[in-house]
């Protein structure tokens, strides 16, 4: 078992869970390769979103999560198999989406299932990931008429990565 | 520390947390010992549950988590000590359980306790696994008339697990 | 990488979350150095906190988090930089509190920056520990009218700890 490996992947991964939460979108182009694939099961918009190279992921990222969305996605569980310089990785995922302008929450849980590459520098990024979702649902902030959002309006500024 | 044996523990219980969400029952007896005990607490049925053997186990979750319930169960947090071929783990608990057809969800907090035995092929399994919570409650979904899920009804199928 | 170094922080980190959730704040205090300093972001008392010393931290906790106060720390994502006795760690939050009494709950999410020391003892302890908010709302319980605690009134007595 190559443990540096296992733990370089989870860091990637993340890396790439807090990117996405503190809208740091150049540094969440630094996880993927060049060609790196996304295709997530979205439900909330009718389909499977798939997307193909680390631009597109990105850009996409950056238009649809941005400043007036609140977003958590917390992963664990990982099952991470290493095969030299390629390795595959199952990860748990509960993530939540909140847009306070439109009173909308979807919230869910998947399985995501990503491949790694590492890189002739030494280090790993995504090559493919994807998840497939166990259950989403969206619902409206009017039927919880007390909450009152203390922080994340406007999202705070992000934190400075490493 | 034997870090190659807390790989394999962690990797353990996370396969079967995902057996679980999946619903992948035979996978999910693979990851315990013959003689097996399971312990628990779930307070919404009123007492500990329970459950001794593999088959005793597998057979409880297979009836009582089937197609029309979502769940998911998120652990972390392992706090795990090996001693040759036994060891002990404590993980924090956050579980979800829905039940679309009754409108009733099910969420809480606990933390596992967990025994594992390394058998004479190399593999670890659980040997005795039990939460005790430190909060649950259950709430109807009429509470929230404007909830939709937008997947999870029927479940999707599993994945196929690794 | 030491990984040795790596585990011994993950997992006090989990101590220290797991403590806070069962209400043990003696264990809690081994967390710290004595001359720990803790900076939480806590908008919905409108300030950031800060407590300055291990006695602060603990008496804070023990004060604010009573037997009244049902409380969730689930922390992920770590990542850990290692530099001989000092480390740096970031973590991803997503935190919970209720106060039945009160009819509040309170959640959000946030990533803290903590700093680790190893001691002359060889254990590693909590020098700083931070974190700022991405999100955070407060809602009463009287808009789900239908919410029943099955489990946590009064808190479930501290699990032994390890």
């Amino acid at each position: 078992m190559d443990l540096i490996a296992l733990e370089e992947i989870r860091r990637l991964k993340h890396r790439y869970l807090r990117c996405v939460d503190l809208k740091l979108w150049d540094d969440f182009g630094g996880v993927f390769t060049d060609d790196a694939v996304a295709e997530y099961d979205t439900p909330v918009i009718g389909k499977q979103l798939r997307l193909a190279g680390r631009t597109a992921i990105v850009d996409y990222m950056r238009t649809n999560l941005g400043p007036g969305t609140i977003t958590t996605h917390t992963a664990g569980s990982s099952e991470i198999d290493i095969d030299g310089d390629r390795a595959t990785g199952i990860w748990a995922l509960e993530d939540t989406v909140i847009l306070p302008e439109h009173k909308l929450l979807i919230h869910g849980a998947a399985f995501y299932r990503d491949v790694y590459r590492r890189g002739g520098d030494g280090l790993w990024r995504v090559e493919h990931t994807g998840h497939r979702r166990t259950y989403e649902y969206t619902m409206s902030l009017a039927d919880v008429p007390s909450l009152k959002f203390t922080a994340g309006l406007p999202p705070a500024p992000g934190i400075d990565a490493t």
